[in-house]
């Protein structure tokens, strides 16, 4: 099984993934790198991995933004989750005071956005499409610095010159495990809510994603769909709201929520949910990460 | 009267600010700069300027979360809404061949993803704290290219060797005018939901922007919320999540209705609410924006 990660080596996608694989014991999946999010995303779609493992949420900086993107425009299934605790280094080859650069994936540089204002004012910030890309630059220039975990410092012999530097002590990113959507697309029509679980973890709790576009000018639409769950009693794990990129102020809305879409509550929720809605989108069902 | 605006000068905020001073006739404004979105706001807590213009949100990348993070964390109030057509351009002082490096503001980079995944997948990608720092900078350097506005390129003298390269065509953003909160902390506790709106625009419809922090451990509760204002058929223009920096899966939510907090329907709604939540913060009602 090859699993695709966010490389280069050391990278907190390449952690997230050793952590899941270890959960359940896939000892023998191997691991193949891509540049960004996109990239390791489409592996799965291209085939040229059977997983790939990307972020999807961080606890400081919030959604990434290009994931839920991508989950909406790209046929992939959502099959797990795994939470990684994240724990910023700065590192570097040369000194403190020879940095003139600092280098991070985005969400890298926003987790520590206080950290730079206060620290590295004037000091120069370049986004790079990972942290452990970050480092492995860093490990080029003197006067360049990453922030990457502790686990790239190893992989390219970088100094940590400070440790855990995010803006809040605790620090998690979310991140999910997916696999390219239905082949057949007709086996997909036929049961749309038919979800391919990953078959070794059936006896923990599980989790649905869906993506719902409503149907405009129907005020309390979204009161509607949360109240298909709330009458059911069916807990809401997060909604999010992004652009629909047609029109400012039009949204898609994520939505997670405890339960399987292969349960009787949650298929009937979902009935429900799709005569009221102009796009439903069923990510997946996958078994809700417990530490 | 002082506008604080991102610097230097060609910032789309700067753009915003004078579409805003022009329609409510605020010719005498004179414009501050400030080096990003943060040191803008602060500036109108601090005094430095009567009111400052920063983005919230663009309708290809989202809401931005830093001003989200500091509507929150600081005492302002909003007075006014702009919406900006965003044309970025790719601008530089060489030629197309010579560009070695692109630096925008995040959220410039982020609305420009294809286009830079595509036509310059190897080039280093550099974060200003605004577009129009982004120019500036590319006017020093041959090998540095800046995604900014027209402006951006007048002022710097750069050439525009590409126009429109954002993602989607049609793309804005949409500004908020905020003031410092009220500085008599008595008089906002004898009347929590008390206003300042901005007093030229009372002949126009009004929005309403809250945060709310949600009573944890009870299921169905944004539910709730949403059902204090449908139940009065208030129209929600926006709802968003944005984490509680606490712990994954914890978030504060922003709402954004139609109508002005001193209505007897809106005051009706927030009074509901109030009992129903852990947090509620009013960041204000002002007039809505039209073209």
């Amino acid at each position: 099984m090859i699993i695709g990660v966010m490389g280069p080596e050391g990278s907190y996608s390449e952690k997230a993934a050793k952590l899941w694989t270890a959960k359940y014991d896939l000892c023998s999946a191997e691991f193949r790198y891509f540049a960004d999010i996109e990239d390791t995303l489409l592996a799965a779609v291209q085939g040229k991995s059977d997983l790939s493992v990307i972020p999807v949420e961080n606890s400081i900086e919030g959604s990434v933004g290009i994931t839920l993107d991508l989950l909406l425009e790209k046929d992939v299934k959502m099959v797990g989750e795994v939470v990684v605790k994240i724990e910023h280094c700065l590192l570097a080859k040369g000194r403190l005071d020879e940095i003139r650069i600092i280098l991070s994936h985005p969400q890298g540089l926003a987790q520590c956005r206080h950290f730079l204002k206060k620290h590295f004012p004037g000091t120069e910030l370049r986004s790079t499409g990972s942290t452990s890309h970050a480092a492995r630059l860093a490990g080029e220039f003197e006067e360049m610095a990453a922030i990457a975990s502790p686990e790239a410092a190893e992989c390219y012999k970088l100094n940590t010159l400070l440790s855990n530097i995010q803006d809040q002590k605790e620090n998690y990113t979310r991140f999910i495990v997916l696999k390219a959507g239905e082949k057949d697309p007709n086996a997909g029509e036929k049961d749309p809510f038919k979800q391919a679980s990953f078959s070794t973890c059936k006896n923990s709790p599980f989790k649905t994603s869906l993506i719902v576009y409503l149907q405009k000018d129907r005020p309390g639409a979204l009161y509607e769909i949360l109240g298909a769950f709330a009458k059911r009693k069916i807990n809401l794990t997060k909604i999010e709201s992004r652009p629909s990129k047609k029109e400012l102020g039009d949204y898609y809305f994520y939505i997670d929520f405890e339960g399987h879409s292969s349960d009787a509550l949650i298929k009937d929720a979902l009935e429900d949910i799709k005569v009221k809605v102009d796009t439903l989108k069923v990510l997946g069902s996958y078994p809700a990460f417990k530490k």
